[in-house]
C-alpha cells in the first residue's frame, strides 16, 4: 500500500522554531541604520515593530519555543502533511524519491501564515492593535489578515496597484479575511504622494508599498506596527515549523534527503524549509545540496551584487547586507509575483555567499510545463512562485532517470495557485515570453546601491 | 489541548462504500425510460455508462467494495480531516459542538472528485477511452478532468455557456487538469444546434448541457462514455466514503451527531455524509435530525413536485421520481451555480418524501454571512454552495444558544469557494438580492412535468 502523505500527530507539532543565527558560516554583517549607516540597535526599530519580534530579530538562541497560543491556530492546519510524490516520480520515469512538504493546505493557501500568526501575536501581546503591511501578489496581504483577524487586530493593506486593478478576486479575498485594502501608491501618506507626484499613473511596486506601510507605522506613535512577510530574520525564523516537521516526518518514512529545495523571492519558504535541515546535517555530519530558484526574471541571487541595499523605494528602511538589483529595479512583469523583489533575505544571502546553498535561475515557460506536469500527476495547482521549485525538483529528478541515481529530494510546497489562474491560462494559451536580462539593465539598476563602508 | 483536525490513520480508509438502497424506507418507484416510459432494464442504460456502473446503480447489496485503484487515488487525500469547529463555536457562544468533514482538501476543491475517480475507474476496466461530461459551476468539469487524466482516459466537458464566458479561471483550470472544454449549447451535437436554433444567444443550462453530453456517448458507438456528477444513485454511493470517514473520525472522540446537515442541489454530497449516518442509526436504533438545505431561489425540495420528470432539457434522459421544478425551469442567477437544478436525486427526494430527512431553503444574502463568518473563524473560504449548509449549521447552533442545549451538529464541508471571490465581492459590496419566487414563475414551469401513470 502506497502511503502518499505522511502525517505527523496532532501531539509533535514542533513546540519551538529553530534558530539558524549561532550555525552560521563565518560571521555576518549587521543592519545599518539608514540614517546614520551605523549598525542597527534594538531601540531603532521600536517605532515599527513590538519588542517580542525585535529580540528575535537578533536573537542567537538555537531554538525559540512557540507561544501556547500561536500553537493553538497553527493547529487549525498543522502539522501539514508531507507527501511522497509516487506520481509525478512515475511520469518521469525516475528512480528519486521525491517528497514535498505540502503548505498549500494552510489558511489562505501558503506558508505565509505561519510568520503572519506569530507576528499577530506578538503585536497583541504588547498591546497593539492595528497592523499596516504591503503585498505584492497577494499571499502576504490575505495571510496577515486572517492572522490579525484571528486576534482581534485591525489590518491595513498596502496592495501594489496594478495587482489591485488587476486582481480583484484577490482583493475580495482579503476583504473576507477582514482585511482594509488601499491601492499603493496612494495620498494617504508622504512617500505615497511624493511618488505620485513623481509619476501619477505609476502601476506602484512592492518598494513603494513597502514605504508607504511602513510610514504609517513610524508616524502612528505606537498605535500601528508594522509586518513583513519575508527577509528579516524573525520572519525566516517562524518559516522553519516547517522544516522541523519535515525532520519529523522524513525520520518516520525513515529517509534523508540529498537535495533540499525551494523558490526564492524574498526567501522565507526557502528558510523554512532548508534552515532546519541545514542545522541538522551540520549536527550530525551529513551533506545535503541546497538549491534556492529564482526566475531569470528577477536574477537576484545569480546575477545581483552582494552590497547593502534598502528594502524598500523610499530608502526609510534599514539597510541590509543581501544580493541585489538595486532597490528601485523594476522587474519585468512574470506570473510569479512573489519573485519579484529586487533583493533578499541577509541569512539566505549570506549561506549562497558561504557556497552552503546553490542558486539557480529559471524561466516561466519550463516553470508553468512543471505546473501542469505537477497538477496532473499529483492533483494540487501550484502557485507559479512554487513552479519554480517544482521545476528545480524535476530537474533533479532528471538528472536521476540519467544517472541512474536514486537521490532523495524534498521541496516546498510553499502554495496553492488557484488565484493565479490568469498566469495558467496564459500558459496553456502559448502566450508567455522567457526573459533574458540584458547586462546593461542590471547594471542601470544596480548604479543605485548604495556605497556603504562599514 | 485543542485538538481541532480529527485524523484517520491511512489505513483505517474505509474499503467500502454504503448502498442505502436495501436500508431505504418504504419502496422505491423505478427509473423509466424516456421513450416507452417504462421502467428501466440495466442494457437500457449500456450505451451510456459501463455494466460496473449500471451494476451500483441497481445493486441492493448493503456494502460495495472499493477497487483498489480507486483507493490508491483516494489515498492522495483521503481520508480527509474531520474538523471540530471550536472557534466558530466561540464566535457563536453556543454550547453546540459543531463538526465538518473537509473535503475542500481534494484535488479540484470538493467532494466531486469522490465519484469522478470511481466512474473513471470503472470506465477504464472496461476499455473506455473517451467520457463526456457537463459543468455548470465548474466543480464537476474540473473534477471529472483530473479523474480522467489519471487514468488515462480523454475527457471532454460541455460547459454552459454563461459559466464558460464568466468564468475563464474555472475554464483554465479544467484546462490544465488536461479536459477539453466547450461551451453548451454549442454546434457539435443535434440536441445542441437545436437549442441554438431556437435561441442563437441563448445562455445555455445544465440541462441543455447534458443533452449534449449524452449525445455525444449514445452516439459514439461504445467508444465514449457520459459520466454524471450527482443524481444517480452510483454517484450518491460514491459519497458515501465521507459518511463512513466520518463515522469512524467521530467515535474517536466519542460523539454522535444529533442533527447532520448538507447543501443540496442534485443531492450527492448531502447523500455523502448522511447515508452511513442514516444506515448507522437504523442499526443501532439512534435518532437523527437530517438536513438537505437548498436556495430560495432553486426551491426543489421545499416547493417543487413529487413526480416523475427528465433530467436534461432535450428529454433524452430517463425518468427518475423527484421533486422538480420542471425540466425546463431557468433558476434566478444566483452565486451557488451547483445547486441551481430543476431536480435532485430520487434516493433523497424519497427520504424527505417519507419524512426521515428535512428540507430547507435560505436565502443567499445569510449564506454569504455564515461564509464570511466560517471564513474568518475557521481559516476556509468556502463554496457558496457549502455556505447553505453551514448557513443551517449556525441556525441550528444559535437555537442551541438559545435552548441552552448542547447539541452536536455535523455538516458537510462540501468545498472551497476559492473559484467563487467574484460572489464574494458582490456580496461583500451589497450587490446580492435575496430572491422569492413567485408561485406563477413555479406554475409555469411545473406545468411542463410529463404526466406518467405507472
Amino acid at each position: 500500500m502506497r502511503q502518499y502523505n505522511i502525517e505527523l500527530e496532532p501531539h509533535r507539532l514542533p513546540d519551538h522554531w529553530y534558530n539558524i543565527a549561532p550555525d552560521m558560516p563565518g560571521s555576518m554583517d549587521p543592519p545599518l541604520h539608514p540614517g546614520t549607516m551605523q549598525p542597527l540597535n534594538p531601540d531603532d526599530l521600536a517605532a515599527i515593530f513590538p519588542m517580542g519580534l525585535i529580540q528575535q530579530e537578533m536573537s542567537t538562541e538555537p531554538q525559540i519555543a512557540i507561544p501556547g497560543e500561536v500553537m493553538d491556530i497553527y493547529r487549525l492546519y498543522r502539522p501539514t502533511p508531507l507527501r511522497r510524490a509516487y506520481r509525478l516520480e512515475e511520469a518521469l520515469e525516475t528512480p528519486a524519491h521525491i517528497y514535498y512538504k505540502n503548505e498549500s493546505v494552510a489558511p489562505s493557501g501558503s506558508h505565509k501564515i505561519n510568520t503572519a500568526i506569530a507576528q499577530a501575536y506578538y503585536n497583541k501581546a504588547e498591546g497593539i492593535s492595528s497592523m499596516s503591511t504591503e503585498t505584492g501578489a497577494g499571499q502576504w496581504g490575505t495571510a496577515l489578515s486572517i492572522a490579525c483577524q484571528m486576534f482581534g487586530i485591525a489590518c491595513q493593506v498596502y496592495m501594489v496597484r496594478v495587482s489591485y486593478d488587476q486582481k480583484p478576486y484577490r482583493r475580495a479575498l482579503i476583504q473576507t479575511y477582514g482585511g482594509n485594502i488601499m491601492p499603493s501608491p496612494s495620498d494617504t501618506t508622504d512617500s505615497g504622494r511624493a511618488f505620485l507626484k513623481d509619476d501619477p499613473n505609476t502601476t506602484g511596486s512592492l518598494g513603494m508599498a513597502i514605504s508607504e506601510a511602513v510610514e504609517v507605522a513610524a508616524k502612528s506613535e505606537g498605535a500601528t506596527k508594522y509586518g513583513l512577510g519575508s527577509v528579516l530574520n524573525h520572519v525566516l525564523l517562524h518559516q522553519t515549523v516547517i522544516g522541523e516537521e519535515a525532520l519529523l516526518q522524513m525520520a518516520k518514512v525513515d529517509e534523508y534527503p540529498d537535495v533540499v529545495i525551494g523558490c526564492c523571492g524574498g526567501g522565507s519558504n526557502l528558510a523554512g524549509i532548508a534552515f532546519p535541515y541545514y542545522g541538522d546535517a551540520k549536527r550530525n555530519g551529513r551533506s545535503i545540496e541546497f538549491i534556492a530558484v529564482e526566475p531569470t526574471s528577477c536574477p537576484t541571487l545569480t546575477r545581483g551584487h552582494y552590497a547593502y541595499d534598502f528594502g524598500d523605494t523610499a530608502k526609510i528602511t534599514p539597510l541590509l547586507k543581501q544580493y541585489t538589483l538595486g532597490h528601485n529595479f523594476m522587474p519585468p512583469g512574470i506570473h510569479a509575483g512573489g519573485l519579484r523583489y529586487h533583493g533578499v533575505a541577509s541569512q539566505v544571502a549570506h549561506l549562497v555567499r558561504e557556497k552552503a546553498f546553490k542558486a539557480v535561475a529559471v524561466p516561466q515557460n519550463p516553470v508553468f510545463e512543471a505546473c501542469v506536469l505537477f497538477a496532473r500527476t499529483e492533483g494540487i495547482v501550484p502557485a507559479p512562485e512554487t513552479g519554480h521549485a517544482i521545476r528545480a525538483a524535476v530537474d533533479e529528478a532528471l538528472k536521476c532517470r540519467d544517472s541512474g541515481e536514486a537521490k532523495t529530494i524534498l521541496f516546498n510546497l510553499s502554495g496553492h495557485g488557484h488565484f493565479d489562474m490568469s498566469a495558467y491560462e496564459a500558459y496553456l494559451s502559448g502566450k508567455l515570453t522567457d526573459i533574458e536580462l540584458d547586462d546593461a539593465v542590471l547594471d542601470a539598476a544596480e548604479a543605485m546601491i548604495p556605497q556603504v563602508s562599514v
